[in-house]
């Protein structure tokens, strides 16, 4: 991934399932795509979650696609009669479905010499539109795959997981989004004129408020965000100056480097 | 609530957040509406998160408010810079932003006495669009607030939940979605076929296919969904006895009715 380019690329993401709307499963995929786009410079700006309904998807693929550089569903893609992501896809693109040749080649030595066979609903997991570039399945055969800016992963998290794994390298990064966490002791409502104006102060750093409540404990986590490492450093030591001259005690939060969170 | 409607009543959710987007908090109100709201007999039909920034909450808000009868907004609601949710409602309306007189006096009795005071960043939060009608906060006083089909409420898990039901009353539900869940122990590719034929028998009633995978067991969970109880009843029987036929263990789950997720 190249990452020498340091203009913003951003990322959507279309979630495809009844099963998220109903309350029956509860989404994983977000969570997992938000960390590890950021960690390759992509901003992941919008979801969406709709049901299998054709006309659903197609109408989000097609908003997202024209503006964001990449664009992600999850589900749908497998053997049964609700999975009808890839014809949606199709429809979007206005594109031919048809039996992909690679992707039942792979299928094929998926299959052969298992206890299952590749039947005419497993089949069914080849049909992609033409022109689709396959990604690649290792957990359970049938693969993934990307049509122009958009791929299309399976919903199952491990499979999107390992699919998303194997297909990252295509990705065309821009600037990785840092992050820093100020933790302070006092209630959004008594820091916020001076977090306001700090943000005045540095427009070129998102800076975020998180109140949190526990026990009798509370408080506000900070979480500043920029690409640009000395302006977000000027930031984070501004607002700690801030904080500690209204009172309050504001300390940096430690270890969030290795958190995976794209911190420097 | 009223349910002698039979008229299918929609509902959409705007998740206003960065920190969402950025995966560095899960957002914890999808399910917990998704399965709120159907048990009153709205069916949740899309969900968008989107960032802090108006413009993107005004266009979620206004393709969604024209398209369902009832959307909900979280988060975005507090004293802090980027808590922008009030306004950007107001432009989607374009009315007015306006002191509310009511949200005021909440606040002034929540925080008369108390260790904290009702400053300037915190009357922000009684900052509201002209024409709204509140949605009562019993966790942490700053209200919610109702403009006609949108019903905006706070981020923070805890008090969502206790604004929503505080204003669920003022829903009207339609025909409440009933499930029933049968458990097949084939994979998804050997039932296939016999699903398509069942759902084929069966129009009325929507059925899903997950699959599942733990440790050396793996199956599909059908899930069958239909507002007409009948009708729903014989989908689930020919289900079974299809799969059945095709040599299948398939076996209704039972518990179903006590899990809060609106079957009989």
């Amino acid at each position: 991934m190249t990452r020498t380019d340091t203009r913003i690329v951003t990322a959507a993401l279309v979630v495809i399932g009844n099963e998220i709307l109903s309350g029956r499963t509860r989404d994983a995929n977000l969570p997992y795509l938000a960390e590890r786009l950021n960690d390759l410079g992509l901003r992941l700006r919008e979801v969406r979650v709709v049901p299998d309904e054709q006309a659903e998807i197609v109408a989000a693929v097609n908003a997202l696609r024209a503006s964001h550089d990449y664009v992600f569903t999850t589900g749908g893609i497998g053997p049964t009669h609700d999975d009808i992501t890839a014809a949606a896809i199709a429809k979007a693109f206005d594109v031919p479905l048809e039996r992909n040749p690679q992707a039942v080649a792979r299928m094929e030595a998926y299959y052969a010499g298992g206890a299952l066979s590749l039947n005419k609903a497993r089949l069914r997991m080849a049909s992609m539109p033409v022109g689709a570039r396959l990604i690649d399945n290792p957990v359970s055969g049938a693969p993934g795959f990307q049509i122009e800016n958009v791929l299309v992963l399976a919903g199952v998290p491990r499979i999107m997981q390992a699919m998303f794994e194997g297909v990252k390298h295509r990705l065309r990064g821009g600037a990785p989004m840092l992050t820093r966490t100020v933790a302070v002791d006092l209630p959004e409502g008594a820091i916020a004129e001076t977090l306001s104006t700090v943000q005045d102060r540095h427009a070129g750093v998102e800076i975020g408020s998180y109140p949190y409540y526990r026990s009798r404990d509370f408080g506000v986590k900070l979480v500043l965000r920029a690409a640009d490492a000395p302006a977000l450093s000027a930031a984070t030591a501004d607002l700690i100056t801030a904080l500690t001259d209204l009172g309050a005690v504001a300390e940096e939060e430690s270890g969030e480097a290795g958190d995976g969170r794209g911190s420097l």
